[in-house]
């Protein structure tokens, strides 16, 4: 029975990159849908669970894609509520790479240092990607700052998190001015940068003033990156004693994680691949 | 060389449903298609029919389908006209599973009855699965009873299968009276209801009344079913003497008539599959 | 690793046809996007490029379609500059058949005769493929004569081929009244008919009146054909001393070249099949 992928994407052409990785990960079969939302998704996913025979269930999928992750979110809340029983196929989220790449980037850090108890900084941590990075290091213990322009909407992300996790230690941190973004940074041993492409979150004069730094992420692809002197092909760099990992540096392990995912979607017809689930599957690379 | 299906769905999007058929039914590869027209598709059947030599045309074919069971006869017709001479693929038109529940619904009911000669009662005989289950009783020599609110449209659909099968005994009912539903129930040896769903159209208590009832299908999914006591995972189930079926307990037959349609088009080029020839595969099987 | 081929088509619907071909060329995944623009195939070109390795990229390559030429050309500008350094992949353009066609027509031709410093008149010289016909001619050493109604368009497609071949002897004719027509098929040894379907270009007579005339391509697949007696089945067809070709006398090549140029795509991931190219792979076959 061949395995078939179902790709529901948000946007109105279905990303190619999630096609190729499903090929790669060695998906037969790949249906795949632009334009969709919880609207129009119901009948797809009926399509999905009345096919095929309970037992058989596990070679079918659904991946939830697309640029925009708060629309995924929803359309992956959908799904889920569209099965019931044993009615149901495996789904995966990973809108806009989010969930891969949050994972990616947590996993770069905890191989260079002990994450519980870490103090860690998330520069754009409300965004997608820094939001998940967040949850996921106070998942390993870590205390986490979630900075953003304003408080309000760290400390929305920190609720959030806080709901997700329940041990989780987060505090908000406005980075709005440098006064604000000295008390951020202060003591912290891992940053992980997840701004807007193009935005110098850090400057390089202010990293090299950070004795407690010893790692940092920066997860823009586009110059001038998140972290001041951080490339983006860095990957474990020591530069002035802090490991550096750039965008590109981390994208190896964000793909073999995407991979892999998509391959453990086809294991059983049960799985709900969300940050916590592709994080773990990360972890046992 | 590869097995291409062509699907030609109505609605925007195509079908997960028939993919996953399609797939299952050993198509190698599957050209899929929403929000396709009678006036879109000429390009789409010449692109089929223009680009392998006919001795291997056979090895590609046309699937049509959607929820709009009317635009997909337009398109089907639509679609054979397209052809000319030997330049021609094999086309199945199953739209909304019309054809494939309607021939399922009726092979059961000949595994425990002789159908020529029976007088066979279709509830909402003149929805599209409906007036094809008529159809192809009236194919199979029984004596049907076209049963709808109104006997105007019960009428047309009369007109329409004594057009389609040359020796049809059909006859229109109104159903929206007690005394009209009694009209139509009675001496009746076989009753099929194909309406709406979660709408009974004959109480529990009524079904019960009916001594010459032998077999009674119910094709509703969602109870309340249209016959009052079947449950929709009956199969065969004996219930006060009547053998009923609900519509999982006739999807089964269902899924095996699709899928072997779908095989069925590969062996020439020249296969029309509609609803006599989608039901012949089913007796077939 | 699978290959891939991207299908990048202008039209709502990605052409049946192209898919097809590209099945038969041995292509392992197919992925179609309908309705694509210079505007919204930026991301996916990304993906194409950014999912594989560097060495692994030959297995992804972009074919761009549709009916709308012009649209297919920019398209294709837009694709090539999305690329930078090595990260790219192979990509082919063959809008609406137009180069694939174009280049089958000159090699029936170069079959027959020596094609350097041959006068050939293309009909239809300013259409894409009467365009490209003529472009190949030129590059071949032919002195070509680009006819059309008015000489102002002939005049800029001649400025377009002098642009592309540098050594290209290129001269328009306007066609409008018969004299006109006299003076560009005067001394001509190959015509090619590239206009519009149904329009005779030249008739029977006229052809029969010039001695000079070698070979006759004429590529409109609908009666009446461009070049008088000559039929949409000949290929190779000695009329009256002039050697014929109709559209699908010259379509067997057109698809071989079609299916090659595809499979070409996938030997490196820098190839870029043009006009040019895809001519120099049919010279190849």
């Amino acid at each position: 029975m061949r395995k078939i992928l179902i790709q529901l994407d948000t946007d109105p052409q279905p990303s190619v990159f999630d096609r190729v990785v499903a090929v790669d990960a060695g998906v037969d079969e790949l249906f795949s849908y632009g334009g969709v939302t919880p609207e129009n998704v119901v009948g797809l996913v009926h399509g999905a669970i009345f096919t095929r025979g309970v037992p058989d269930l596990k070679n079918t999928a659904i991946f939830i894609g697309g640029s925009n992750v708060a629309a995924g979110e929803l359309l992956f809340k959908k799904v889920q509520k569209t099965f019931f029983g044993p009615m149901r196929v495996s789904v995966m989220m990973d809108s806009n790479g989010s969930n891969t790449t949050a994972a990616a980037a947590v996993l770069a850090a905890r191989k260079q240092m002990p994450l519980a108890g870490a103090t860690a900084l998330v520069l754009g941590g409300t965004g997608p990607v820094g939001h998940r990075a967040a949850q996921i290091l106070a998942a390993e213990g870590a205390e986490i700052r979630v900075a953003s322009r304003t408080r309000d909407k760290a400390e929305q992300t920190c609720f959030a998190i806080a709901e997700a996790v329940s041990a989780a230690r987060v505090t908000p941190f406005a980075t709005g001015t440098p006064a604000e973004l000295d008390a951020a940074c202060d003591e912290v041993s891992l940053i992980i940068a997840a701004g807007a492409a193009g935005v110098e979150l850090i400057s390089t004069e202010r990293r090299l003033n950070l004795p407690s730094l010893k790692v940092a992420v920066d997860l823009n692809a586009v110059p001038p990156l998140g972290i001041g002197g951080v490339e983006v092909m860095d990957k474990a760099k020591d530069r002035n004693g802090v490991i550096c990992y750039g965008a590109i540096g981390v994208g190896g392990t964000k793909m073999k994680i995407h991979r892999a995912a998509v391959a453990r979607l086809f294991e059983s017809n049960d799985q709900v691949l969300d940050t916590a689930a592709i994080y773990a599957i990360g972890q046992s690379l």
